[in-house]
């Protein structure tokens, strides 16, 4: 009999990857470890948590135990795998209770993910300071911004599941006045918006002069005044350098030109780094990013060991070259096709454009592929790049909102190369446009001559894309 | 010295290939001939006016007179063309005061557009009885709907171009209580909308047993499904076959069945026809749909005419075959790569997906492509169709609505032939990605490897369209 399919991770890639063998080859077994109590929940929903448009932490698990176990997937909670031994094609599994044995595997996906980062920054070990990686510190901080008064473990709505102690006490301590937002990236802005809906005094750290860089000039410039205009207080080129603290409570963030800002709660959300520290031991080789290398099929360098997800990384639409690019939609979609690969039918992950779309209080953003043209130039390419507005309806139809759209294309080639959106109505997913056409590897000549979606209440005659790829095919004609 | 470029037509196709040539050739002339008092307006804004949510006649131009003659176009109105003489290279006009004279073209653009079908319906000249094509029978429309104690001609913000005697005389008109809408495509779907906001009792008459058939059954039931929910009688299968009045004013429609309505108003919207009677006595040729033939370039069978817009023929993107789709971007596209083509660069006019967005009420609605299977079929294809239905956001983000999408795949090649999409969340701009797939000729295996957008309160972690696609894809592969 074959050893099952072990996976190490229960979250989107893990999890995808073992309902998709399930589905397609159900007589082989499937084990997932896990070493936390939280499976395949919803990252990317608990900024909304915290700020309260999602009501429980449970409405933000895909699938409960329950059902992944009526899948038919051994699932394993609180089961940390310590070592992976390729040459026995065995893992090494310690319960929670210290108990600790080995589980022989056919095929090893290394479903790891990722965790926030917190270095350089010392301090972030005192109580009011949070990441926003996973339930647990969702729920921390949402705990911390009710009323002592009335708060209750019950009120998170997240059952067994719920780490009680660390909840219960930030719900019984005085909420936050102000509070420090560390990282102008996606999850600042959105923990920014989350914090004012508590009526907070919310102040956003960025160490370099843009949000969200990303997304290019044009998105940072609108979102920058629009956070301003909501009330968040902007701290650019400002460098958080230390989180001090009183009695083992955050007090203050002091940058790293001295000046101080007294805070009485802090969230630090400058990236995430990879897990990867499980592979140290093994022959796994990493990529340049510091993640795991896999070929096409999500195949690691051993064999019978496949990565995927946050901790791996992936092929990039244009350049052709890996990236590590830790988003959703590409967890799920490599887990699965690594499932529908096990099962017996080879299927390549695709290549990923890293495509993201973030809201910004009322404001939609998005980005896909090469933004940044100096990104552009190192991946061999001459990029040009135009911005242009247009509005979102016809001008006469109400709810017309200005948009900017950035294209980037190889000047040699024509080839479109990325590109980015923000605006107010319908923007952010007008980039699944940008998205496909990078797919498909079309020229801005041909976006240009797209036929799409016009009518007065959705879009202009000429799409806001269609609008900067008439500029920016002109540019490159010229 | 070279000829004008003459151009018959003042709307969509004509001025924009008119603005292209004198943006790259400002030293050639350029005469335009419209025989109505009205240019340049956005047809499909009218139901907005009629409805009231677009303030001003005047709102729908998206050029006035002035600020066409001031980009050096000699615009001549209520000039109408009455002859095409191409050995002569001449074009005879007669003037609104009945004088005529020939004009001389190097090149010609017929650009004459269409005009509402209103046969084989015999009363559609009764009063209360309108076609929607053109901003006169909007006017008329509204003026109609007006308290005639109240109404002025100057609350149409028609300013000098309005039919004072049309509109006056319907102003002063008791306004209606029950209106008949015959024809259930688009413009029927919108005026039904339209009159809906006027709290007139609406009736939709549809020759055939489905709404919207374009779109296909999945958008067609819930659009039915919608319309009713919002107070609209449809009326299926039934065949409109007179208009009867009394005092020359309609007061029934009468099916064929021989069942009638008793109504106040009518309005026909069964389609439109190409305007090509001024080809009649010339070797232009017209194609099989009785709109003008051209080639990828615009020229038609006679050397020097070009024909653009909603009385020409353009090329489908999936089939290669000429067919006829009047649409707006359709238009806009051919006219101003006519017009780049005349000032000497040559610019095919691309492909047309018939893309098409519709709005009913709340709820939005797209199409691209083959949505029918058996005109795929006719068109050389072994077409496999799936629906399904996805949410619009993260299940547990406020918002989320269904979204439901139909996906159409040739069975042998794997090639994405069409889609359609209904929902009430940002349903319809998502066809964009469909129309981008199809020029692109994407199979449903790239479109299911797409990296789209995926934020929680915008898409969830499988767009809509990627879950039809894996669905599809799956019917294909086995």
């Amino acid at each position: 009999m074959t050893d099952p399919f072990v996976i190490v991770g229960g979250d989107a890639a893990g999890l995808s990857a073992a309902s998709k063998l399930k589905r397609d080859a159900p007589s082989r077994d499937v084990v997932v470890f896990e070493r936390g109590r939280w499976v395949s929940y919803a990252h990317c929903g608990t900024p909304y948590f915290v700020e309260g448009v999602v009501e429980r932490l449970t409405d933000l698990l895909s699938l409960s135990p329950a059902a992944i176990n009526e899948r038919g997937i051994d699932l394993r909670r609180e089961a940390e795998v310590t070592e992976i031994r390729p040459a026995e094609r065995l893992v090494s599994v310690t319960e929670a209770d210290g108990s600790t044995y080995d589980q022989p595997y056919g095929e090893l996906l290394v479903a790891t993910g990722g965790r926030a980062a917190t270095d350089p920054i010392p301090g972030t070990d005192t109580d009011g300071v949070f990441t926003m990686h996973g339930l647990d510190s969702a729920a921390a901080v949402r705990a911390f911004l009710s009323d002592p008064k009335t708060f209750t473990v019950d009120s998170l709505g997240g059952g067994e599941f719920v780490d009680e102690a660390s909840v219960s006490r930030y719900g019984s301590m005085r909420p936050p006045n102000r509070v420090a937002v560390v990282g102008g990236g996606y999850v600042g802005v959105e923990m920014a918006e989350a914090f004012s809906a508590w009526n907070l005094d919310v102040h956003l750290f960025q160490r370099g002069d843009r949000l969200l860089t990303p997304f290019g000039d044009a998105v940072s410039e609108r979102v920058e005044a629009h956070l301003e205009a909501n009330g968040v207080t902007l701290h650019l080129g400002a460098a958080v350098d230390e989180l001090r603290g009183t009695d083992g409570r955050v007090t203050s963030v002091v940058c790293a030109d001295g000046t101080a800002l007294d805070v009485d709660a802090v969230l630090v959300g400058i990236g995430i780094r990879p897990n990867v520290e499980l592979l140290e031991r093994t022959d796994v080789e990493l990529g340049e990013s510091g993640a795991v290398a896999v070929d096409e099929f999500g195949r690691t360098s051993v064999d019978g060991i496949y990565a995927a997800g946050d901790c791996a990384e992936a092929t990039h639409v244009v350049s052709g070259e890996p990236v590590w690019m830790p988003l959703g939609l590409t967890a799920n979609r490599a887990g699965r096709a690594i499932g529908q690969t096990v099962a017996g039918d080879p299927t390549p992950l695709g290549a990923v454009a890293g495509t993201a779309v973030v809201k910004a209080f009322d404001l939609e953003c998005g980005r896909s592929g090469f933004v940044d043209t100096e990104a552009a130039q190192n991946a061999g390419f001459d990029p040009v790049s135009e911005t242009i507005t247009a509005g979102s309806r016809s001008g006469y139809y109400p709810g017309n909102a200005e948009t900017a759209v950035t294209l980037v294309a190889d000047r040699e080639s024509g080839r479109l190369l990325g590109g980015s959106i923000v605006g107010r109505d319908r923007a952010a997913i007008r980039i699944d446009t940008v998205a496909t056409a990078l797919e498909a590897g079309l020229t801005v000549e041909a976006v240009e001559r797209l036929d799409l979606a016009y009518a007065p209440p959705f879009s202009p005659v000429w799409d806001p894309v269609l609008v900067a790829a008439k500029v920016l095919n002109g540019s490159i004609s010229t």
